[in-house]
């Protein structure tokens, strides 16, 4: 046996802005143990490191010990590839304002590599490693879940750019004029109207504006969520379908301008939306080909991720740690 | 010496709707022989092909004949990289509607190896070997010619897509309501705003609509090209300032768009549209520090090509001899 086959495991973290879970993988993909720590609570990210290497002990003692891993893997919002670092992260009470050297801190404490990438990077690095795009080169994998994020693979490898920021895809600007404002401080994004509070946002419109009858009427406009507009259209709800209509038209026009950009074989889409099945999907599929540059057109599947949704970011996060 | 030192040159060929221009090249970017045929005239492509080498001897010839040359690079319309062909390209008699393998036939007459992409993408690569762009690994070339052209390196990398045909970026849509209408068929693209011919439609529009005096009152309208305007605003013509505006604010909020995607450490312009220098750098530059996502503001450059405007598609050409 030499090390590498001494090394079957890598650790794989889902930081999110209320959960850290953690899990460690094999090389097919299967979690074989797993934690959670809550993210919030620390002021310093040393003590949050602190808690998480307290939890990680457990786990990595049940797979035989440190020795059996050969690396961790983290997604985290703003995570930076490059440096390793989560940089201005708003949401994370020990990052918020500050660069965090989150890798190095894992690195030192546990003694092996560690790499660390934005959600949706690691999504696309997972889907390429366990899921639906194993053995493709060019993709874009979309997220659709409270925003809309995006990883970015060309020919083989996710696409950081100048600064490991690439890939930024849920805004890019979808209306010019009269556009909803965006938590990014601008206006028109894609993820103002197609993550799922773009959605229960154009539910609110909808009702609004019009005059027929919808199962949605029966909700506190002010609550609804993307989840009640997909419940509603699975029972027929026309305004509700529509909303879904809506919603993958303009995702559609949006992968047209995208294959102009790095004509990919196939865009995979993952997230709480994308659950929705042909309800988001065959409205996509058709805006797409009806906005796509002739020369694209056909060219590109529309897919759903494969990866179990509840281990899918500690899956993506874990592809990340067999990439050092 | 070894066999690489023997052969110190590359053949580049600018293969244009008009003429078909050739260069060989040294590593360094000189021009150490050029000759020149028209591109039409020929029905069949080993016409075509049969006329270039007859006139490619002669300059082979001139640096010491075939041995000295590495290898050939073609700029084309239409030109795919991994295939070597020509597709498709509607202004090519002999390629008109079919699919030429141009590449190898250039191969079996000279017997050396020879690589084609579209113009875009060599003038990329040219500015990578050669020009501004040195060094960088993460740049956007953006031609504003008769058309928007675009070739994007990633990694040091062109990208070349799952088909060979990534990179077109005059057609990402700018305008989705009451978009001008597009060569390609579609409206609102990137290029019926801001090509030569864009602006020049831009500036019949303006002075239709407006009353002010301009410079440009005195030309026929049909018959107001770019140079025009570009002229008319270095004698201070307001209006045609103004036009100048329009197309950079335009391309600056569709640069923004384009950081959201690969995050290029430049944006570096070629064509005749970009000599017009700071008139259109300026309102691109203004534009896209408005409408850049906050993260990726100033950390882009924006450039002119450095490569002299007449031989900088023969030098792009060339350049890509050197990759294969």
């Amino acid at each position: 046996m030499n090390t590498q086959q001494q090394k079957p495991y890598v650790i794989g973290l889902d930081l999110g802005g209320t959960n850290s879970v953690f899990g460690i993988v094999d090389q097919r993909g299967e979690i074989k143990a797993t934690t959670a720590i809550k993210t919030q609570g620390y002021d310093k990210v040393e003590d949050y490191v602190d808690a998480c290497v307290e939890a990680l002990q457990v786990i990595i003692e049940q797979v035989g010990g440190i020795d059996t891993v050969k690396a961790m893997g983290i997604g985290a919002p703003n995570g930076n590839y490059y440096t390793g670092n989560i940089e201005m992260a708003p949401n994370l009470a020990w990052a918020h304002g500050t660069v965090v050297p989150l890798a190095k801190l894992f690195s030192d404490r546990l003694g092996i590599p560690v790499a660390l990438t934005n959600d949706a990077n690691a999504a696309a690095v997972g889907e390429m490693t366990y899921g639906v795009a194993r053995g493709m080169k060019n993709f874009i994998m979309i997220t659709l879940g409270t925003g809309v994020g995006s990883g970015i693979v060309v020919n083989g490898q996710v696409l950081y750019g100048c600064d490991g920021f690439a890939g930024e895809l849920g805004h890019v600007i979808m209306r010019r004029e009269n556009g909803r404002s965006c938590g990014c401080g601008r206006n028109g994004c894609l993820e103002a109207y197609c993550s799922a509070t773009g959605v229960a946002r154009t539910a609110r419109e909808f009702l609004e504006k019009r005059q027929d009858a919808s199962l949605l009427r029966e909700l506190d406009p002010e609550k609804i969520t993307s989840l009640d507009v997909s419940i509603a259209a699975s029972k027929g709800d026309a305004l509700a379908k529509e909303i879904y209509e809506f919603t993958g038209h303009m995702l559609g026009e949006a992968c047209a301008d995208f294959a102009a950009f790095s004509s990919p074989e196939a865009f995979i889409f993952f997230g709480g939306m994308a659950k929705a099945g042909d309800l988001i999907m065959d409205p996509i599929k058709k805006s797409y080909d009806e906005h796509v540059l002739p020369i694209f057109r056909g060219k590109a599947q529309f897919l759903v991720s494969s990866l179990d949704g509840a281990s899918a970011a500690v899956l993506g996060a874990s592809a990340i740690g067999w990439e050092i």
